[in-house]
């Protein structure tokens, strides 16, 4: 992807789920106290992870979150987040919109991809996979509309599930190779971002 | 579009626009001192006036733009606003990504709107238009996936341009009436969105 978009500059990623039963722990601030914030947006805190391709400084952390009136927990969020290296996310996320968001947009100086299940993909993610959606991404560059946006599919002879538990395992058997050095890497990054969140949302 | 969204809780835009000629007066500040704010964020802060359905305070306004490093003009910028009913905006403008972005995502508690092309309409807003690419809006809900989602077309008999145009003439004809108070009303509540967006840029 590094030819199609040059260097990146962003991103903005939405994670939307309708999740707003009460009785789930995710709305219940003394079991989970983070709600959709640790739940959803960890997810575009992970793309930060992923994509700005440096481990930059928070330099700026500004957020919002909507906690539910009865419960308290927090259900939606909103913000943006800049590291000192000018890369820059904005973010939308949480349980209160009807419908399923799973947007990522990547920007970059000479283009943008863009893929619309950047969490679970439709063709395997799920419990009912879509399966006239075959994992892709979308090119957008220069003045190109829609009839010119070029969409690549990178179909994957295994399903996203079934890679994440081969992923485990084979981390598993080797607890001091370099793949799991790496995977504790993302995840404390991960955990830096969404405490970096949570603490702007204490402000 | 109300019935399909319920009420709103807020909106992600993206307008960008390649546009880095550093002789234009886009880029040079002390000709346009707000550059890419004033030029593209403008669209971004004039949609939350049309579909926040309210003329709500400024509860909170974060941002930040990157200056053009030779004639340190404002060429991106990304934030986000909270008005004081807790409608929300994402928005991400400017000149850098290779790339034409005019998204609009309206976020509501029975579903979500979906445009790529809120600015200009891909079909009748520029001079080489998409005849492929029909005015439109996809809507987004509960659990659907792109097989389900449901895209809906909203032609109109005249170009998007002559539309505008024809607006100039009524308001023209009839510099008294309620369309031309309704017009300064909206261009001067986009206004009071986009100061309060270039003075927390100066915070």
């Amino acid at each position: 992807m590094p030819e199609k978009t040059g260097p990146l500059q962003g991103l903005r990623t939405s994670f939307f789920f309708p999740a707003l039963d009460r009785n789930n722990i995710r709305l219940q601030p003394e079991k989970e106290p983070t709600g959709a914030i640790g739940d959803m947006a960890w997810y575009c805190m992970r793309a930060i992870v992923e994509y700005s391709g440096s481990d930059a400084a928070v330099a700026e952390c500004r957020s919002w979150a909507q906690r539910d009136e009865v419960t308290g927990g927090w259900i939606r969020g909103t913000g943006f987040i800049r590291l000192s290296d000018g890369f820059t996310a904005t973010w939308d996320a949480g349980y209160t919109v009807g419908a399923c968001l799973m947007d990522l947009d990547l920007m970059g100086t000479n283009g943008v991809i863009s893929i619309d299940d950047f969490v679970l993909d439709w063709d395997g993610g799920f419990g009912s996979p879509d399966t006239t959606r075959p994992v892709g991404f979308t090119h957008r560059f220069g003045m190109a509309n829609p009839a010119t946006w070029v969409r690549t599919e990178t179909p994957s002879p295994k399903r996203q599930s079934t890679q994440m538990l081969e992923a485990f395992a084979r981390l598993a058997r080797n607890p001091q190779g370099p793949e799991v050095a790496a995977s504790i890497r993302r995840s404390l990054r991960t955990q830096e971002l969404v405490d970096a969140l949570v603490a702007s949302l204490r402000d």
